[in-house]
């Protein structure tokens, strides 16, 4: 969540960074794009501290990225569950590339864990920058360019 | 850095995110992909507390995300600048992705300050999944799937 004392940035990795900015919030994510939707199983799979994880998926909740709902099983009092939202959902690119990178960059020995696939076609998927027909093109060709008398235009060096 | 306590992670997300995982080493990481090499640039363009800056900088030199030049200016002592490696380089991706989302879903009223921009045709980019033959694909047709045998095999819900 945006701090009272800072102003709210501009950029939008950074207006990102304030809704799902740290290590935890990923992983919670993660999971809840597993299909995991209830806090013992957030508790359990990440064996993260019951407190710290109230304190994420309230922001998650906050942040429109999870929305919550009451489920009740059989003679037990009802509880909350954690899906995603449209929000969250277009997060999925994001993990795909945090995953890619760690794939190339961090590996394991026995290989990645899991592998981004079509599911009508079966083939595997990577990330990629593509261009307005759809194809992919070459991340060195790739600028990131100010829009002119933006904020961004104090960059004398924006490539 | 992995903490000395947990084991390394499985996941390519999480091993990515023990290196680059908070929000200063991202914005960091998009300041180096502008051009920026030095302490104090990096320090009056974030707003960052030295201290934070100095050990965020040494995490990123350690995770060979960044490499330390020196450098020396007429009649000043030597001093250090930061330098994007090929690891570093292919964060582009990640961050791509990240102020893709922010674009969509943390809009600001006067619309992106950043565009992605082919250089060579001056065409918008978008970063999105693509198959082997670089098309992409909606990312709803994407799964996120399990190696048989692997360590998220845990899952029975991995969607």
């Amino acid at each position: 969540m945006p701090s009272k004392s800072r102003p709210e940035p501009n950029c939008s990795i950074a207006r990102t960074l304030e809704l799902v900015g740290d290590r935890w919030s990923f992983l919670i994510l993660r999971e809840a794009h597993n299909g995991i939707t209830r806090f013992a199983d957030f508790r359990d799979l990440l064996g993260i501290a019951p407190n710290i994880l109230t304190a994420r998926l309230a922001s998650l909740v906050e942040a429109e990225i999870l929305v919550k709902r009451e489920y009740r099983e059989d003679g037990a009092r009802s509880r909350t569950s954690y899906h995603l939202t449209q929000r969250g959902a277009d997060l999925k690119l994001v993990l795909g590339a945090l995953q890619q990178w760690g794939d190339i960059h961090a590996p394991r020995d026995d290989g990645p864990t899991v592998i981004r696939r079509d599911a009508e076609t079966g083939e595997q998927l990577d990330v990629a920058f593509v261009d307005p027909r759809g194809r992919s093109v070459d991340p060195e060709q790739v600028a990131f360019e100010p829009v002119v008398g933006g904020p961004a235009d104090r960059y004398s060096a924006w490539r």
